[in-house]
């Protein structure tokens, strides 16, 4: 096989796989900035994770979501976003940045049965047209598995 | 005049400065944590306001405040809240620790005319039953004055 075809064989790919994410229908979290501030957490250099989530972000829930948490048990509609913004430090005071990423998790048992019920997108900046997430398995539940427990949670409540 | 009448004397005009603060009515935010999270700031060692708002603080505003951060204009009853906690640092990871200070601000022109028409209290561990400001004028609106352009808020609203 000649190396374009090839290369339009893995863009066709791509792009079905994108088309099938979106399918499946975790949309941007329009109005979140409303919802429960559930925790914020800044992670520093030096931090296992910081590659991917460095910087100082915060979670939010929506009212079914904040009901798990009290629960343990979350029911379908369930959203949690994870909203992830540079933590640029001044004069000894760290603030808020630029966004880096928004995450979303959406609870639905029947359309995420493999994902533990919950479906992942990502979007770059913020921005509704930049979704990221292409393959939610790999890319969040291989980590959110270990909270089977909490039914793939990782958040608490805060008082 | 005896040691112990002046200790009485003292306790008596607390008690009368106490209930007189009270009388003016800011009183504990119930339910803030539901409402808006307008921003959060980790103030750290070396800051000079470290002594008194080290640690991470959320400032929370209910649905009058959260449109006065657009407008400029605050409506009376519109009311901010500035959440303290404790900011341990473990393994490059900066969470949040226990509460320190749950501070308030309240607008109404009429009752608080004499400090920029806002009312300030604030709850020692976020106890509703330990108010510690005893003259809002000296220990908050002195430094809120900085901010008569914006109707006294220190926050601006982050998309």
């Amino acid at each position: 096989m000649k190396r374009w075809m090839l290369g339009l064989a893995l863009l066709a790919m791509a792009t079905a796989w994108g088309l099938a994410e979106k399918a499946k229908g975790v949309s941007y979290p329009e109005g979140y900035r409303r919802w429960y501030h559930v925790k914020t957490l800044v992670l520093q250099a030096g931090h296992p994770l910081y590659d991917a989530f460095g910087g100082i972000h915060h979670v939010y829930a929506n009212e079914k979501a904040k009901q798990g948490l009290s629960t343990g048990k979350y029911a379908n509609g369930a959203v949690f976003v994870f909203d992830l913004l540079e933590a640029p430090v001044e004069g000894n005071a760290l603030s808020e940045g630029s966004r880096k990423v928004l995450a979303v998790m959406e609870k639905d048992s029947n359309r995420f049965a493999d994902t533990g019920g919950w479906g992942f997108q990502a979007f770059s900046a913020g921005d509704p047209q930049k979704p990221i997430v292409v393959n939610a398995k790999e890319q969040c539940f291989s980590c959110h598995e270990s909270q089977k427990d909490k039914d793939f949670v990782f958040s608490t409540w805060r008082p």
